[in-house]
């Protein structure tokens, strides 16, 4: 049957965009949450056009063979890892900016646009993709798609579902919808462009989308904050948010993260501080917006105010925070990535709650957070060799999603199901929401072909 | 049967939660679109609980009766409009606001409750609720869920789908689904809460919503500026936007609108300028921003430019664009109100053609235009008791949406579908689109029982 499914899609594509060398096609099977669960393709193919796609889909469809589609695979949580015997579907080929447009301030895209392409190309034209996923110099418009990434951006720009106004989407029979619109309003029938955004390829899989720009704002200026503890660097995000402002950026690391990046990095972080708060402003006088948020941060008991000089040292302080998760995984080898978010007004109660997980299991884990969210990566450091450890890490992991939900969070802000947290969906949407799921899945896949076993 | 379903309704509904008198379920039967057909609805329902709610939907699943979920009425496409024998469920005494959250930044709010109450009502706590439909001093929140309605606000703030982060909803066999999160991101499972909004009430029943809220903004300030045709206005408007502006308003009145204003409420607006422009700002120094885009104005070819002293003239001028729709009614006593949203760049052609339409069809069409968003309202007056004028209206009315996707719009900006354009949405959906339309009805409804015969 393999070779029939292989003879079938070489049918309509080239040479060689069908793939089946098993030491090549075994280095598709993962993302980036490489201690999930996968299985072997029996072929990857990476088409050019939309046509092709459609001729993957319809070959998969008659066969019944599933389809795992993939961007760069720089998911975190599996939602892009193989299944036994399946097509793993590339969509990195399909790279081309269609259309940039600075009057209608949209882009025309195919899935396989690296990230931090885009964003270049619209600054060309003084124009501003927000999405800023920290993978964005690999990651891909698809796959941010696919999992409605977040970013740094995210507290005054919102996530990448605010920006896709439309799409072509191959659906599991091959048939090609188009959803949406490339007006700035509209709403004409249901919304199914959100319905297909972060849905992990299992209801269609994305050929092309229309993306909303934004003018580019002025250049950011960051702050960074110390605080002898991380209450009092949360009771400092929520009186900035109270008292009104917007800030472009507000991240908070703590001890474990300040020290793991200075491990790796010698960025010259405080190491003696509990928690750095990061906040900035691209406003028209981001001077005086930091002046004001520095005094709140010193009424909340900072320890410390450093306004950046400028450009440069604003820079060097996102870096520190870009590193993060690099650094966390250099401590112990292999790191598991939460990614709570809770109401703002529960960033407080999650990380001490995080504290004590830490304890109960023995286990470092760091945390870095985009604190302005709500949105928190409880990051666990662990030895895989070790499975007691390796227990444990899974256990904690587990714990800080229980802990979100009882704070009326969510068990992911950014990263998606995947794989990775597919019982815990079930918990936090409950049994009618889980029928619901299941009901538009089957209506819009009904032989459960696309990317099977993630999300539901 | 239909004593049957009273009873059956009334056992778990207060006496005076059920209406039944023909005079006074026959003032349920319409919104605004009062030319569009409408049938007696069995009941009229009044609710106060979620439980009385699912009751409701429960009795109605039972004895397959459709439900017409209704909040203010004041909707322009008939999407309220009750069917013969129907239960309209009237959302409007479920008015209660739950929470405003501050630091959350998030309003909890019941179906029922007026959009000018709440805005009214975060505004006390410093922030912010942007959607501002016309009619927001009557409207419910309910109703622009229904609709994902728009506003002025919208250039800047979006529409009130944006705002919406998670949604109660009763589905059609009495079941109650929570979708979505009160947390600033949240990406776990399908988006079905975007799913609801804009569904016009034919997916379930939002019974509770929570709102994201912005901080309040600067008072605007506002500009108007006269030209000598509606192409030149237009350029402005593409110039404002390519050049990064970001107007917290930015809106069109044509000759005939600013006329037509005139003799309804004497405001002195320019009765010989070709167009009206009214931009505004909320920025921190909104009289430079508007020195700046008044330039820009001129070099479109402003034959004047007029920025409001103060806040009083400021609302004076969006005093005149509010009354607009009602003064075109005023003309010939009846109007068909398009709804029309182009890509920016086509704004031009769009009011051109409008313009060789009112002409082909021998009649007067006003427009005025949320033109930042390319989002016009394009307004036919007739006399409806002119049986010839009116299919001359009917005909030009859908011309122009006929025009409108020529140019690479929808017919429906903010609006809606409901009866009004059911048949040309299928025009704009295409057959795989209306297909999964289907599809997702059905897996949501499979009876049909929820507001049946609307956007589908």
């Amino acid at each position: 049957m393999s070779r029939t499914l292989v003879e079938e899609l070489r049918a309509g594509l080239p040479e060689e965009a069908v793939l089946t060398d098993p030491d090549v096609t075994a280095s598709y099977a993962h993302d980036m949450a490489s201690f999930c669960e996968a299985g072997t393709p029996a072929a990857v193919v990476l088409p050019r056009t939309v046509e092709q796609v459609q001729h993957v889909l319809r070959t998969a469809h008659r066969l019944r063979v599933p389809v795992v589609p993939q961007g760069a695979r720089t998911g975190l949580s599996g939602a892009a890892n193989t299944t036994e015997g399946c097509i793993a579907l590339s969509l990195t080929r399909m790279d081309r900016i269609l259309e940039i447009n600075p009057v209608d301030r949209v882009a025309v895209v195919e899935p396989g646009v690296v990230n931090a392409v885009l964003s270049r190309a619209v600054a060309e034209h003084g124009l501003y993709y927000p999405p800023d996923p920290s993978s964005w110099e690999s990651c891909t418009i698809g796959g941010n798609i696919g999992t409605a990434s977040g970013g740094l951006c995210c507290v005054k720009y919102g996530v990448t579902a605010e920006y896709v106004l439309g799409l072509d989407v191959v659906l599991a029979d091959g048939r090609l919808l188009t959803t949406g619109r490339r007006t700035a309003k509209g709403v004409a029938g249901y919304d199914l462009t959100r319905l297909f955004v972060g849905s992990e390829g299992s209801l269609g899989v994305v050929v092309r989308a229309v993306l909303a720009l934004k003018p580019q704002p002025p250049q950011q200026l960051v702050l960074a904050a110390e605080f002898a503890s991380t209450a009092a660097a949360c009771d400092a995000v929520c009186r900035i948010t109270e008292a009104g402002h917007v800030p472009s950026l507000l991240e908070l690391m703590d001890r474990t993260t300040v020290r793991a990046v200075n491990a790796m990095a010698r960025m010259g972080l405080p190491e003696s501080t509990e928690a750095l708060l990061l906040a900035a402003f691209d406003t028209p006088d981001p001077a005086a917006d930091l002046a004001a948020v520095g005094g709140l941060c010193e009424a909340a008991g900072a320890t410390g105010v450093v306004p950046a000089e400028d450009r440069a040292e604003s820079e060097l302080l996102l870096q520190a925070r870009r590193l993060s998760l690099t650094a966390l995984e250099a401590v112990k080898g292999t790191t598991m990535i939460d990614d709570v978010c809770v109401p703002r007004s529960r960033l407080a109660d999650l990380l001490a709650g995080v504290d004590r997980i830490a304890a109960e299991y023995d286990l470092t884990i760091g945390v870095c957070a985009h604190a302005g969210d709500g949105n928190t990566h409880p990051t666990v450091c662990f030895d895989a060799a070790d499975p007691d450890e390796a227990r444990r890490a899974r256990e904690s992991f587990d714990a800080i999603m229980a802990l979100g939900l009882e704070l009326g969070g969510t068990i992911t802000g950014e990263h998606g199901v995947g794989v990775l947290k597919k019982d815990w969906l079930a918990r936090e949407l409950g049994p009618v929401g889980v029928e619901i799921h299941h009901a538009v899945k089957s209506a819009l896949d009904p032989l459960n072909l696309l990317n099977p076993g993630k999300v539901l």
